[in-house]
């Protein structure tokens, strides 16, 4: 008997094919070929995808559900999406809309190794949401970053990430920028008190990868971010593998997410690999995510079944937006806020104080 | 003074709006935060992106191009996606349309070390269009896809790959499948005399993309596939850079074509980082790509500026269709027929010799 696990497409498509198409896209998505064509019975039976079920979603819509075999999987994450959506990806009647991941494909990913509980230790925070900003914009030389990465962490917030951009470019090569700002934050945690993380963002191949998380944790971090549309998620799987002491947080670049349903991707796929943060750009800012997908991704983000890894709104939020934000999503959030912190240039610790604060006191 | 290059994207918008919308992508995609709370002079000079020009394409969509900094992009290739479409890719108004690939970051990348030239030779392939087909449905055992690969073979084509369904599977490991394709495949060729490539599918993350790729190589292979989108950009660029011997397949899987217009990502970005074939799904198969999508995609892998690589049209392509495909596409394609050469059981290397004789005859 082979294990499956469901699939949820969504489909244009009108009640006359959609059988029809939900045949071929099961197909697509396991041996790609004429079933006619197939004479071994374990392919058949085991190996070719089962179309679970259709609904009528109206609107000329339908869920389509597809039951695809474990073993096409195997370990790799990269080999997951390419079963899950790769072929399909190249269809644009085809929505990869929901995954329901079975316990062996969770034993086999693992989820994220420290996630909401272990950040919150990490930071002495008990029950309050939690605060970051970024370090922008790039351009910068590294002793700017830093000393801005200084200010805001006088500021008492928890994490202070990368902007996704800094990568490692001349005008602030990585080994650099990380050293200056680990320095720069460190100063702002012995005048604050508050343990303040920095949060270096990764780029490059699983080799530079490693470099640049090894030269992270020798300079006494435990944080980085990693995109995992842009490095590629089997890099994400190896290092989140390699070095389990690290928290990841995963950043949505690339995530292309009308044609993968942010809240699996980013809520759920991210999680799966083992991010322990997701930074996903919340309603209302300069994304077009509706409120109901990101109540639906931090809920996947947050969900049973492994560890949770901590929601992250973030996409041009403001400071005058943290309670509202905080009474949509709920304490067991990370709110991220950039440029809105950056824009009073003389006053940035002060803002980040206010941003701590408002966090802080809110009930 | 700064160097940039130009990113075409093609927009929904209304003319009130769109210098407004071009202007915020140009922030978005470089130093995503407010401009007013930039003071380094050298950032807003040389670091944001510049809208260059826009064009009303007519129906509601504006063509606007942008100027990024080339300095922004460093030497990763993971890092060249995050920066022409990285956030952006999350806003569902916004296509990918073209790169203006400038000259800087054609030496960085490299494009294909070996391309059409060095294929044909490999095969002895003057100027007649080349063939392929695939070795599937995965679920097989490798001894059986090894009887497909040499019947395959004994038709005389030029290249038998893996379905890129086919990774490192319980059913059929890696090591055991190419080891016994492969052999497969040179007894097909013992009979021909033709030097039939077999071109495996490499799977998963870096280390383990290079143990496949060696494991192919001591067994005396010269051709590898991967999919770039699977795998990631920078791993696809160190696999290139690492294995100068191989030529590199790119797969289009996850390829999520409909926000990244196909002609740029595997006809030019894919080529780009290496490619030295590009596999894509041709008009009138299985998949919505229009006959112009196909002409330019195949177009951009042939261009100048680099070493040709070679466009390979598959997809649910017929051998009915071949001097149609031919036709259409020239000699300079490699004509992929999968499920098609399959459907007729006993007769699968009739079918092969009668597709290699139609390509071979073909005026």
């Amino acid at each position: 008997m082979s294990s499956r696990f469901t699939v949820t497409y969504h489909v244009r498509g009108t009640s006359a094919d959609i059988e029809a198409r939900a045949r071929a896209i099961a197909v697509e998505q396991s041996v790609e070929m004429p079933l006619e064509a197939i004479r071994d019975e374990t392919v058949l039976s085991d190996i070719v995808g089962a179309v679970e079920g259709i609904d009528d979603l109206g609107g000329g819509f339908f869920a389509v559900r597809i039951g695809l075999a474990t073993a096409t999987v195997g370990h790799d994450s990269g080999q997951f999406l390419n079963m899950v959506f790769g072929n399909t990806s190249l269809q644009d009647d085809v929505v990869l809309r929901d995954i329901e991941v079975p316990e062996a494909l969770v034993q086999t990913f693992g989820g994220p190794r420290h996630g909401i509980a272990a950040l919150r230790s990490r930071l002495n925070v008990d029950s309050r949401a939690m605060t970051g900003s970024a370090l922008k914009p790039q351009g910068l030389p590294a002793d700017d970053l830093a000393a801005l990465a200084e200010k805001l962490a006088a500021g008492g917030l928890d994490f202070i990430k990368d902007d996704h951009g800094l990568a490692d470019q001349t005008y602030s090569p990585f080994a650099k920028r990380v050293r200056a700002c680990a320095a720069g934050v460190a100063r702002g945690v012995r005048a604050t008190g508050h343990p303040t993380r920095y949060v270096p963002s990764l780029t490059g191949n699983l080799d530079q990868l490693r470099t640049q998380a090894r030269l992270a944790r020798d300079t006494g971090l435990d944080c980085v971010m990693l995109a995992p549309m842009v490095c590629g998620f089997p890099a994400m799987q190896a290092m989140v593998h390699d070095f389990p002491d690290m928290a990841f947080f995963a950043h949505p670049s690339l995530g292309g997410a009308s044609r993968i349903a942010p809240e699996l991707l980013i809520g759920k796929l991210f999680r799966l690999i083992g991010a322990d943060a997701v930074i996903f750009p919340n309603f209302g800012g300069r994304f077009g995510y509706s409120p109901e997908t990101c109540r639906d991704l931090a809920h996947n983000a947050r969900g049973t079944g492994m560890r949770s890894a901590l929601p992250v709104p973030a996409g041009g939020m403001t400071l005058e937006r943290t309670r509202e934000i905080l009474d949509f999503h709920g304490k067991d959030t990370m709110l991220l806020i950039g440029g809105n912190l950056l824009m009073a240039g003389d006053r940035i610790t002060e803002n980040a104080e206010q941003f701590s604060r408002a966090v802080a006191d809110y009930v």
